[in-house]
Parts: structure tokens; sequence; C-alpha cells
């Protein structure tokens, strides 16, 4: 077992990363040390892992929320059905809620844990690629209004991460995938030899072998927890690790949620975003096909969908988190390795990248 | 103007007290330096106090939403129905929300506020007495659940309070004293020189003689901030703000949200906590018959409504938010100016409180 800490003050906590740690009890019992526990799960992961779970928690009231599966679910609505789960279960303030499942179930616990009689201990176990190396590390909680994603939620950090990379072996691969995309992510934001490393063993990840699969986990979590670390609130960089996000929610959105997986639409986000940057001349046009041939390579979606207008691309980024103030802001890369936050980026050249469709397709 | 500052690190803030304050243009620019600025009102306070803020606001993008009035709003649809709105109205993570009102807008607006896009600036103007006193300072945003109140918040602190000392010459008689009753209690649990002033002076505090309405006011704001201060998330001693509420917020549930203000129920539950205390032993009856002789002095019941009987009463407190592992705690005074947190109340005693028709009223 591997651990990484995300150093936050009084919120620091760790990740612990490894092969079957839903199988060790004396590590689960120290994260959940109270005498009430909720785990919030779907119906899907709940057949798969929940039995393994509350084995491993003896002498406590257990309660159990399964959700329906999928992003569409990630409502207010879901959410507050979380709430009266725990007030008819009678759950007090030293209770400890558990998200056991993907992205969609942890921003939803967490966010439920946040509000829940002001704040109680929560705990991520994440059985999702994604969830593993981007959503359950950080803080971010949340739900999508019909009009934007993620728009009411708050920060609050888990206790504890708990990565059994074991489960992986049984997620569906076009969902494995989309993970690999957020993996990409943090080489191209932070790290190029990473990026180099993933490119080289992009078979020995799409056949999930165990010590490649735990490498790529450990240097994203590394990578965001520092990220994290230096600017809990997104007041200034932590912006970067939404690169290709901009773009990415906006293809959700308009969409419909569900329709593309998150780390499909961010895939594609960041294509986008490095034909942009190309023709912006901030990124060479090699780094910018690189990308795009990283993200092929994990067998990810390159191209933009024609039924995706400019002008409703454009419509869906105003009302993106990332506004401030009336103008876009874009994460762009000047190299792999190296992302600038920008918000001054011409229309012209942004309507290019909306409407080609050869993106990062550029002679030298 | 007298500023009181609450002492948080990076989350500290001003309280500033005066008459006129929603006059202060130069203030009110100060407090709500960005372009865009939400306010969320009721239907009453906004048709008295909206246009004089709105003046005091050039150069902005303002919006305002008014909620209706009263404590059976205060639920999570009124709340959502703020998002909705923000989202309508392109409210960025720049904003900043004001809330103008008393108490409930205050709690929905601040839970709004920490939760739109994971938090925005929030400003509180309270415009009742209970809320400039205690609601609007500390942090504290909620809802009601129909199983119990304020089951559903955050702690997100303002980054300013205006209480405008003014505003109060217009509140209805009823709400006017419901918010002596929490002054009251700052007396009790810290202060028993303030208690004494407060009896000395019961007679101007009704009268709303600016001076002593001043000075009723900074008290209060100087206690519940060193309060807080010390322990912003209720991990102990903030309890202790607490005093009178469990029997409080039980009296509020069990009448239905809005038959009692909270101030009354607040004033009942300090006698009926005075009750106990000296049932036990635990304070002497001189300063039990002390406490519920102040409170019926600002013309607040002390008399249990026949209908909440004890098993009922009992019930409601199962579900209150200071039960920790299935114990009620309740804070009780060891002497007029102290409280103690017990949790180790003898149900019999507690019993013959919640069904005796004459609190308070021991012969030593």
């Amino acid at each position: 077992m591997i651990t990484v800490n995300v150093n936050l003050a009084e919120r620091s906590y760790p990740i612990h990363i490894g092969e079957g740690l839903l199988d060790d009890g004396a590590l689960i019992q120290q994260v959940i040390p109270g005498s009430q526990v909720a785990i919030i799960t779907n119906t899907i992961v709940g057949r798969l892992y929940l039995d393994r779970l509350i084995a491993n928690l003896p002498a406590r009231k257990v309660d159990v929320l399964e959700l329906p599966d999928g992003e569409v679910f990630k409502t207010l609505d879901t959410w507050s059905g979380i709430h009266q789960f725990l007030g008819e279960k009678r759950h007090n303030r030293g209770t400890t809620i558990v998200a056991l499942g993907g992205g969609v179930v942890g921003d939803m616990a967490g966010f439920a844990a946040a509000t829940w009689q002001r704040g109680v201990r929560f705990v991520q176990i994440p059985t999702t690629l994604l969830a593993q190396v981007d959503s359950s590390v950080g803080g971010k909680t949340g739900v999508n209004l019909p009009v934007g994603k993620n728009l009411v939620g708050a920060f609050w950090q888990p206790a504890a991460v708990l990565a059994d990379t074991t489960v992986l072996s049984s997620l569906p691969e076009r969902e494995y995938r989309a993970g690999l995309a957020e993996v990409l992510k943090y080489g191209i934001i932070h790290d190029r030899a990473f990026f180099d490393w993933l490119l080289q063993h992009h078979e020995a990840l799409l056949l999930r072998a165990p010590e490649a699969l735990t490498n790529a986990v450990r240097v994203s979590c590394v990578t965001k927890a520092s990220v994290v670390a230096r600017d809990e609130r997104e007041e200034g960089r932590r912006a970067i690790l939404n690169y290709g996000h901009t773009f990415g929610h906006a293809i959700e959105s308009l969409s419909g949620y569900g329709h593309w997986l998150h780390g499909e639409a961010v895939g594609l986000g960041m294509v986008m975003a490095a034909d942009l940057a190309a023709r912006m001349k901030m990124l060479p046009s090699a780094d910018a096909r690189a990308i795009r041939k990283a993200v092929a390579a994990f067998g990810l979606p390159v191209a933009r969908p024609q039924e995706l207008t400019a002008k409703a691309m454009k419509l869906a980024f105003g009302m993106d988190k990332k506004v401030l103030d009336g103008r876009v802001r874009f994460v762009l890369a000047t190299r792999i390795g190296c992302v600038d936050i920008c918000d001054d980026v011409p229309s012209s050249l942004l309507d290019e990248t909306l409407n080609t469709d050869f993106l990062c397709e550029f002679d030298d």
C-alpha cells in the first residue's frame, strides 16, 4: 500500500492506494472510527462491494443508501433524498458518511456530508479510475442544475480516501478508458515525463496491468494533491486542473448529461484546447498533435461531434463556473507539462477551433 | 459607529453597529466591492429598505430576489429557488450575495452563498434584533427539514455584517421582544453584570431607546464573537450559545414552525433549562427565579403550553442536532453568567420539568 498525503493544515488527509484495500479490516476501521456509518453507493457498485465493506465494519450502526446509477441523477433531488435518509435513520453529528462508488456518488455523498448538520465526517472509497485519480481527491462536491454542471456544491475534504486498484478490473471498458483521460491530463498540465511514460505504457494500461495502473494512480494523486494543497478553494492556480474542462463541460451539457462520459468529454476537450492553443501560437503544433495522438491511443474520441455548433458551445461557456466577470477563461498548454490560464482568447481563433473538422491536424 | 471584529484567521470579519448605516454609501460600497450583487430579502423588508440600499450601490449589476416572509418558508425548496435565480441572472463566482432581512433570510441567503459555485462572498444586513445579535454573526446557515430544524446547512462566514440599529424602530412589538430573549441569553451564559444591566434597563429597552439598544447589540455581538472565535465549528464550547435551544427547538418544531417566534421559544426554553438545572441542584433556586423574572420582564411567555406533552418533547429532542451518539445534551446554568454542557440529565428530573405547570417556582 502506498499513501499520498494531501497537506491542508487541519484538513490534511491520506490517500491510501493499493490492491485489496476493501479487505483490509484494520484500515477500514481506522478511517471509519465512529458508531454510526452511512454508506452511499449505487445499485451497480453496491452489488459488487457492499458485503465486503460491511463485513469489515463490525460493532457499528451501518445504514446503506443505493442511488440510481449515472450523471443524470446528480441532482438536488437525489441529494436531498440522502438527507431524508439520514434524518429517517437518525444520523447525528458524529456519523461518518462513506461514498462507495464513482464520481457521481462521491460528489453527492460529499455534498450531503458537507451540509448534513452543517458538516460531518466523510470518507471516499472510489471505485472507478476517474474517481480514484480525480474526483475523490481535493474536496470538490456538488450537483448539477439544468443550466450548468456543478453549479451548487461545497468544498468539503474527506477524512481519508481508500483507492483499491483491484476494483478497477471490473470496470466496463468504456468507463475505464474515460478515466485514463484525466490521468493523461496530469501529464499535460504538469509532467512531460509522465506524459511520455503513459504513451509508452498505453498498452499495459489498456490491459489494466496492476503495476502500471498503480503507478498511474499514484502519480496522478501526487500531482493533484500538490496542486490542491497550494490552492484549496481554486482562487488561482488550482484552475489548471480544469484543463480540457471548459470544452468538456460544454460538450456534456449540450449532449445532455450522461450521453458522453465525463472523461470522454474531457479527452476531447483537451484536444480542442490543444487545437486552440496551437492556433494562438502558444503551443507548438507538434505538442498539439502529440496530445491528440495520446488521447486517441487510449481509445477516446478525438473528433468534434457535428451537432455541437460553435454558437451552442459558446452559449454553454457562458454558464461555466470558470467565467469571471463575463469573460471565459481557458486553461491552455504552452508545452506538454506546462499550462497557463488565459482570459483573452481571440474570438476568431476560438471560432476556428469550434468549427474545424480536423482538430490538431496542423502542418509545421 | 462601533465595530466588533470576529477573529477567525483568514475568515475574520467586522460587525459594524450604529444608527443609519443603510444610508452610509461609502461603507456599503466598501463591503460590496464586486460588479455583481444579488440581494436576497423578503416582501416586507424589501418594501422598507431596498430602495435605500440599491441607491448606495451604483455601477453594479444588482439583482433582487424577494422571498416569502416566515420560518415556514425556510426550506430546501426556497433555497433552491435562490440558486435558480442566480443561474438565470448569470451570477458568477465573483458575485456578492447580500442578505437583507431577519434570521430566515440570513440563514437561507447564507446557505445559498455557501453552496453557489462552491461558495461566494456573503454580506449580512440584519433587520431584526434577533438577527443583529445572533443569527447574522458566526456563520451558521441552513434550512429546516420536516424532521428537524437546521438539519441541512453549512458554516459560511460573512465578509461583513452591517447592523443598522435605526431599522429596529419599525419592528413589530412581538418580534422585537423575541429578539430580547437572545440578548438576555448572553447575560445568562457569560456575563452576570450584563444580565443585571438588562433587568435594570428593561423599560428603556422595551421603549427601544437608541443608547440602551446600541449597547445591548454591542455587548451581545462581542460575546458571540468571542465564543465563535474560540470554536468556529461548534466542536465544543460554542454549544453554550444554544442555551435554551434544546427546549426551544422542540417547542418550535412541535407547534409547527412559525407559530412560536424563535426568540419566544428560546425565552421559554431558557426558563425550562433553569427549572431543570435547579431541580438538579446545579443552579441556585434564586437564580432560576431571576431568569424566569427577566424573561417575563421582556414580555415573553414563561409558561409551558399544555399541548406540548413530555412524551412529544422528548421525541423531538431525539432529532436535535445537539444529540451525540444517542444522548441528549443540555446547556445548563450553574449560576447566572456561567453555563455547562451536560449529557447526563436524570430522566426523572427532566420529566418533572416537562410536566410542571410552575416553572422555576421553587421555595428556598
